[in-house]
C-alpha cells in the first residue's frame, strides 16, 4: 500500500455453511476522492458483528446481502482525511458504515462525529454504539424488566449480551448468562456481574445438548425465567423454552447458531422438528416474542446515549473489547467470533 | 336415566393421539343436591372446543388435566333446577363450567346468567361466548388491525375464525380465510364476507403441503400478511410464514393441527425442523408472536359484549351452530370436531 493506494476486503463467493478465508478477497486500489458534500475517511478500527453473516447469502433478508467482487459491509471509526462537507473537517472523529477498508468516501450526512475527549473512539463500535444500543433497546422497549425477575442471555460476554445482563443487574433482575468456555463464564460473572453463567461446551470443548444446558440452567433459574433475550437460538432457545415462565418475553434479535444454515429455503437438517413444542410453549405460556432489527430504532439513539453513557463513564457498564490488528487479517478474526473464538467486542485496529 | 338420576361422560383413558371412542365412557349416577350457595342446574346444551383436547393429556399446560375418571370439562348452558344461591332462582338460565353432564351442582358465583330474550342461549356458548370473545381480543389487542391491511386465518367458520374474519372486514381489511373442504371455503365467503378462503385439503380430501397452500396464499394475498391470527400451526403456519409483511402480528391461541403431539416432551415426528426458519422470519420481518389465553382476560367481557352482542343483534356479525343430539354423542362429535367434521360452532343438545 502506497500513499495513494488503500486496501479493502470484499466478498469473493458466497460462504457454503461457516464462512471460511477463501470466501474474502483482499484487494488493493486507488484512494478515492471526495466529491461535494463528501469526505474522504482514513479507517481506524473496524467492527466485526454477527449479523455481516447474513450479508454474505444471497437469501431475503433485512437489508440487501453484500454483492460478489464488493467491499464487506461494516461500522468503523476514523479520522476525516479531506471533507468537502459543510459539518466535518480535516481531523475529526466520525463513526459510520466505512465497511472492511482501509479507507472510504461517504457523503458527510451518513457520518457521526465523535467526542474522542469524552469516550474511546472504538466504544462507538460497541459498548456506546449498535450492539450495546440493541441489548439496551431489546431489553427495555421488549424485554420490559421489572425488579425481581429472572432474566437469561446467551453470547454473556459480547458487547450485547453484556450489555442486556448489567443493565438488567442495575435494574434489580437475577440474570444468568450462557458463554462458551470456563474463562469467558467466569469474565461474566466476575467482570459483568451476571449472578450466574452456563457453560454450554463441556469439558472437551464439544457443543453441549440441549437437555444438559436446560438441567444447569434450572437450577440457576430457582424461578424460571421471564425474560429470555435472545441472540443465539439452536439448543440454548431449546433449553431455554422449557423453564420460561407465564407473561415471559423473548426480544428476538438474532440466531447466530442457525446463521450457516442459510436463507428461508434451508432448514435445520433432518431433527426433530422443534416448532410445535416452541409455538406450543409460547402459547401455553403467554409469551410474547418480539422480532427486531435495531436500525429501525435509529431515533431513540440519544436516548441510549443518554442513559448509558455515564453508566459507561461510571464504571457501571463495564465493557471488553478484543482487538485483532491489520485489515487482511478481519478475516481470520471473523471467522474465529462466529465460532466464539472472541472475548468481548470484537474489532480491527486497522490504521 | 330415570328422575333421580343423571348422566355424564368422564374420561376413561388418555388419548394416544387422536382421540377414538374408548377414551370417554358414558355413566349413570345419582342427581347431587345444592349445598348452601350452590345451585343444581339442568343441562341444555353443551360447548365442544378444541381446547379440551389439551385437558385429555397428563402433561403441564395452562390448565389442569382432567384426571382420569373425572366428568370432561366443557362450558355448557342449562336452567336452574333447585338453588341455594341468593342471586338465582329455579328456571333460570345460565352459563358456566358444567362439563359433559346431563346435571351439575355448582357454586352460585360460578355462574354467568342469560337473558334469554336478548339472544338465544346457545349464542353464550360460541360467537357470544369464549369462543367469540377469544377472537375478539386476539384481534383487537394483539393483532391490532389497521385499514388496508391484510389478515388470515384459519378454521374460517369456526367461531373463532369467523369472528376473527367479519371484525377485520368491519375494519377495513382485506381477508382471507383457509378451511377445510369447498363448502366451508364457500360459507366463509359468502355467509362471513371474506375475500377469499383458501381450501387446505385436495380435491381427493388429503391434506395439502405448506407450499401448495402457500402458492395459493400469495395469490390471494398480493400485498403480504400483517396480521396472523394462529390457531392450528402445521402446514398453515408454515405457508404463512414466507408471507408475512414487516411489523407483522401473530395473535396465537390454538395449534389445533399438533394437539395430538401431546405435551412438551414430544415433539413433530422426523421431518425437518421449522423452528430455525420461523425464527428467523420473525427476525426478519420483525413479527410480534403473542401467546394468549383467553381465560387471562375476562375482566375484558363486559366490553366484548357491549361492542359485539349489538353486532350480533344487527346481523353485521353472523354465526354458524353445528348441532348434535344427546350426551351420548358428544365424543363421536368432539372427535369429528377436532378432524374438521363441524360446520360452525360446535354444540351438544343434552336436554
Amino acid at each position: 500500500m502506497t500513499n495513494d493506494t488503500m486496501q479493502r476486503i470484499v466478498l469473493a463467493r458466497r460462504p457454503q455453511g461457516a464462512p471460511v478465508p477463501e470466501d474474502f478477497r483482499l484487494e488493493t486500489l486507488p484512494i478515492p476522492q471526495p466529491g461535494p458534500g463528501e469526505v474522504l475517511v482514513g479507517v481506524s478500527h473496524l467492527s466485526l458483528d454477527p449479523y455481516m453473516r447474513g450479508r454474505m447469502d444471497a437469501g431475503k433478508s433485512y437489508a440487501a446481502a453484500v454483492e460478489l467482487g464488493q467491499t464487506m459491509e461494516g461500522g468503523a471509526v476514523g479520522q476525516v482525511l479531506a471533507s468537502q462537507a459543510p459539518d466535518l473537517a480535516e481531523g475529526d472523529w466520525v463513526f459510520g458504515p466505512l465497511g472492511w477498508a482501509s479507507h472510504a468516501v461517504l457523503p458527510g450526512h451518513a457520518l457521526r462525529r465523535l467526542d474522542p475527549g469524552q469516550a474511546p473512539v472504538t466504544t462507538a463500535l460497541g459498548v456506546l454504539g449498535m450492539p450495546g444500543f440493541t441489548g439496551w433497546y431489546g431489553l427495555t422497549e421488549l424485554g420490559r424488566p421489572r425488579t425481581g425477575e429472572t432474566l437469561v442471555v446467551a453470547a454473556a460476554t459480547g458487547p450485547v449480551g453484556s450489555m442486556v445482563g448489567q443493565l438488567a443487574k442495575l435494574r434489580g433482575l437475577r440474570v444468568v448468562g450462557i458463554a462458551g468456555g470456563a474463562r469467558k463464564c467466569r469474565l461474566a460473572v466476575e467482570e459483568f456481574g451476571f449472578d450466574a453463567c452456563i457453560d454450554h461446551k463441556d469439558a472437551g470443548g464439544r457443543a453441549r445438548d440441549a437437555r444438559s444446558i436446560g438441567a444447569e440452567l434450572e437450577e440457576a433459574c430457582p424461578d424460571g425465567i421471564d425474560i429470555y433475550f435472545e441472540n443465539v437460538g439452536g439448543a440454548v432457545l431449546q433449553a431455554v423454552l422449557g423453564l420460561m415462565n407465564p407473561q415471559g418475553r423473548i426480544p428476538l434479535c438474532g440466531t447466530i447458531a442457525w446463521y450457516d444454515l442459510g436463507g428461508m429455503g434451508r432448514d435445520g437438517g433432518t431433527g426433530p422438528d422443534m416448532l410445535p413444542r416452541a409455538w406450543r410453549t409460547i402459547l401455553v405460556n403467554r409469551l410474547k416474542v418480539s422480532g427486531f432489527i435495531i436500525s429501525d430504532h435509529w431515533n431513540r439513539l440519544p436516548d441510549f446515549l443518554a442513559e448509558v453513557a455515564p453508566l459507561v463513564g461510571s464504571g457501571q457498564v463495564r465493557y471488553r473489547e478484543d482487538i485483532a490488528k491489520g485489515l487482511e487479517n478481519a478475516p481470520a478474526a471473523f471467522i474465529a467470533m462466529l465460532k466464539g473464538g472472541n472475548l468481548g467486542k470484537q474489532i480491527v485496529q486497522i490504521a
